[in-house]
């Protein structure tokens, strides 16, 4: 009972009026992304799979749907002095792409441990690439520090109003170009990404199920969500580098009231959904991206309630920077 | 003049009716493939390019477009003793795929030198495997010899009116999608593609210049059309595994006619193409699929009067089965 009074009084970060202004200011910025089906991967997973490819997105992942709503609501002011953020990667390319867009400088935290092709994506959009150590810590002091020096505004990767909303506009495509789907099966991390899915697609279709998919070896979702309070890790194993953050406290709330439930996989798992994308949807998908198609083709997903209440499921293939030398290694691990 | 003569009174094996015939016919079986574009690419090109996708299609490939054309129009008594073809791959699968649909078996007789992936989709779609030599005799020896047995039709890979009609349909989408472009680059082998999307799209828009695509190891194309008569080769060496046969009686008119140009380009521009697709379309795209991006990109299409008159420009990503390891070995060559 209290967590269903919580739930309905409980005002979240981001909301349909939110997601909807976010649409229509990022509209020239992104690409809508295609939604494609293979009758292969249906009879392999033994549902109807509906894949929403924001590999094909701008800078090759979804971020640049919330990195440019947060960069274009800045006032000029405030804007001309850049922005800085920290990231692995997919965020931090996307911020550079955003700023470029509106022609402010973008400066860029980055984790020595990043990928490299993640690295190139930032210096291609014109980032300025300040290095860091691997740890939050580290990347959180530096991006301080050049704030304080630059007085340029942070971009935080997930816990954003801004960001949130511009992650939702995925939805509003996904169920125009899907209409019939009854599932969304999402990557997890700090939960920008799916909280802005989940409050779009529930805002149009009240009874749609929301899954995250998350790595077993960077579990805090599961984990918070299961005690009903933000969990995070001393520390996280997994091949996708972009699920290694943790939720926060605008994100947190959307997990724990709306998402339906948490699947975990293994890295094996993650390595064989991304091999069926490149062999049979002829896509390339970073680790964390086939993460969602990793899930749906899990034993603890066929054997879960919703296996059974589901029939048309969109999966969201977030990304597909992956250096074609991990893809390869992986395959052969 | 004798050319122009010929041309205007040419008839050619498919036309606009044929093509908007096939359209009908095979749309519940083959996927409208997206367009995809890239601010990236088009900074690398100089150009505004629009990829048609063919690499999505069912199969991995365009050839179930023709494929399905033929098999479909097959009367029902025709129809029930099967249908037998001889191809390095993409085309068999096509073939498989078709008559799985149509509930008829498929002979497929597949050189012993294709690619593993290509055989495997064949299987995948209840193909029968009968392995030939490599050669273009042996395949054709094969085939006559199941054709005899069992009565089966033959579904020639290229050179057949319904394979053109089916391949025509690709214009017809790629000129809904992007209906500004000027210039449509196709790789080209036997010619059943491009002969199709040109009478497609000349018959829509007839200044729209139509350039194949061919390389170097298999130019017997090229060569055709600088001597004005069908050219073969003693022998084929390029990674396009898919664009080593010769044009045929029906095709030939067509690129000799309609064609407006023929770019040769060699394995590494090859190579390099593949390469652009999978690390910013984020795209598997098979040497042969490539090869029109290579030709966009080569020196020979900069120095040409096409260069100058070109500003959009739709590409046919025509395939997507390579084997990763293929794609992995190409790049360190």
């Amino acid at each position: 009972m209290e967590r269903k009074d919580n739930k309905e009084n409980q005002i979240y970060a981001a909301d349909i009026v939110s997601i909807r202004e976010a649409q229509l200011r990022i509209a020239p910025y992104i690409h809508r992304t295609p939604v494609l089906t293979s009758t292969s991967l249906d009879f392999i997973a033994g549902k109807q799979l509906f894949f929403k490819c924001e590999c094909f997105q701008k800078g090759g992942a979804f971020k640049i749907r919330g990195a440019s709503n947060a960069v274009f609501s800045l006032e000029d002011g405030q804007a001309a002095k850049g922005v800085v953020t920290h990231s692995s990667g997919n965020h931090a390319a996307a911020v550079s792409l955003a700023a470029k867009l509106r022609g402010i400088p973008a400066y860029i935290v980055i984790p020595k441990n990043a990928p490299k092709c993640k690295v190139e994506n930032v210096k291609r959009y014109g980032g300025q690439v300040i290095w860091s150590e691997a740890t939050i810590q580290s990347r959180e002091t530096v991006a301080r520090k050049v704030q304080q020096e630059t007085g340029a505004v942070l971009i935080h990767p997930f816990n954003d109003k801004n960001i949130i909303s511009g992650q939702g506009t995925i939805s509003l495509e996904l169920l125009e170009q899907a209409p019939g789907i009854d599932t969304i099966v999402v990557p997890i991390s700090g939960g920008g990404l799916i909280s802005g899915v989940t409050l779009a697609a529930k805002a149009l279709n009240p009874s749609i199920r929301v899954l995250a998919a998350e790595p077993k070896g960077a579990d805090d979702a599961a984990r918070s969500k299961a005690e009903g309070r933000i969990i995070t890790l001393p520390e996280t194993d997994t091949i996708a580098d972009g699920l290694r953050a943790f939720l926060g406290e605008l994100t947190w709330p959307v997990v724990r009231d709306l998402v339906d439930d948490i699947i975990t996989v293994d890295d094996v798992e993650i390595i064989e959904a991304m091999r069926l994308c490149y062999e049979i949807l002829k896509v390339a998908v970073e680790p964390s991206g086939a993460v969602g198609l990793a899930a749906v083709l899990s034993q603890r997903f066929k054997q879960s309630a919703a296996w059974n209440e589901s029939s048309k499921i969109g999966i969201i293939l977030s990304g597909g920077n992956v250096d074609l030398g991990v893809l390869w290694e992986s395959f052969h691990r």
